[in-house]
């Protein structure tokens, strides 16, 4: 299927950078924790901003701007390896919790849960990678 | 393995999201593209600047950062629905394929191989979605 | 009084920067357009999100954003001149143009004033470096 | 003269936005900070890789690109007043400490110590915010 092939393409890509291979397991996983975050957190955006009323809610919408920021960031530094990627998974790790909870209040929407389960599993990879410092 | 049910566990959380299942493949492909090629590059960044020599030749080193940072802002616009998307994806395509040719010039080191090959596949993704402005 | 002096700072640390002094002055009024404009249209969301209604439609919320995310990457680009730097004006100038466009529809809102005068002035600053390209 | 006025206008906008306006002085000048200090890290980038050499160490150069994506985004959450600006400028101000003394060993040279200049005013704006917390 198409979509199945795209992403193929994605991993494969993703998979044969030699300088990525060093790279432990948890670092990997934290790196796509934190673009697949980025990434869902722009799509909840537009999805709030298009329902409008308690789904645009100031908080919530800058929340969801904070976190994507944020697993960008992350997914800087921790790709080029910087010094300071533990400090900042720690400071994601917080925000993507406060993102998940304020995603978790809409319930029966089906795009927040999702939003929340990514920001759930970057909270964790985050976390984790913080703890190894 | 680890490294698998960790990539099961990014595609898993990247579908799940309602919003995005409503967007037709090429799109999806492209945002996946980005955010992979925003992560080689700044691999890249690091392998090149460990290297020094002519991997850090200030020309091939700002061609990465743009690169990178033209990736995460096109995964951004397109995952948030940007009217803008087409646009940036042309300009994108752009600086990807100038940053492919900036890495094709070293044979036979790896990691610019699989950032030249994340370049080009960045560029058809970003020049494929600007074409259907 | 505070505030001049805090300006103060800015501007002699700003100029104190020999990389900078070497800029032509059209560069240099651009990126500080840029920053200027991004730092506006951050503040203008948190005001839009706040007062809801028109004010926080997706378009207009969206074009914030990305006028936003623009501004600041064109900040970067010439900050760095990169080889992009021209590129990425044209790009910017045509995203703070729809901005202020978006922004001068709201008729006795100061805070929407002062955007789209930022957004203007930003717009004719990426055109112009632009336009030497 | 043109370097004057230019600067005028930049402060112009800055102070005629209605929602900067209520801001205290504190918060105004770290958003001034930040955004100097954003841009002057990526000019000396820019200088560093020209350079050479000990300007060009890994370590160093991913410190000012930390530094710069730190500061951009301290001052985006600045500008639209998130919950997490002063969580964010603690981070901030650790980074560019670390900026500013990575700096400071490049004895003579112009740029670098304009740049550890900024990095230090910045640090010392945003310890400051955190304080508050």
């Amino acid at each position: 299927m198409a979509t199945v092939s795209g992403q193929q393409g994605f991993q494969a890509t993703f998979q044969a950078t030699p300088h990525f291979s060093h790279m432990d397991e948890q670092m990997r996983r934290c790196i796509q924790e934190c673009l697949s975050c980025f990434s869902v957190c722009e799509q909840t955006l537009a999805h709030c901003l298009k329902k409008g009323g308690k789904h645009a809610a100031a908080d919530h919408v800058k929340l969801l701007m904070d976190c994507a920021e944020s697993c960008r960031m992350s997914a800087a530094l921790l790709s080029r390896e910087s010094v300071f990627h533990l400090h900042q998974c720690a400071t994601c790790a917080e925000i993507c919790k406060a993102c998940e909870e304020s995603c978790e209040e809409f319930a029966g929407d089906a795009q927040m849960k999702a939003c929340a389960d990514a920001c759930r599993s970057c909270a964790e990879a985050c976390s984790t990678m913080a703890a190894m410092a």
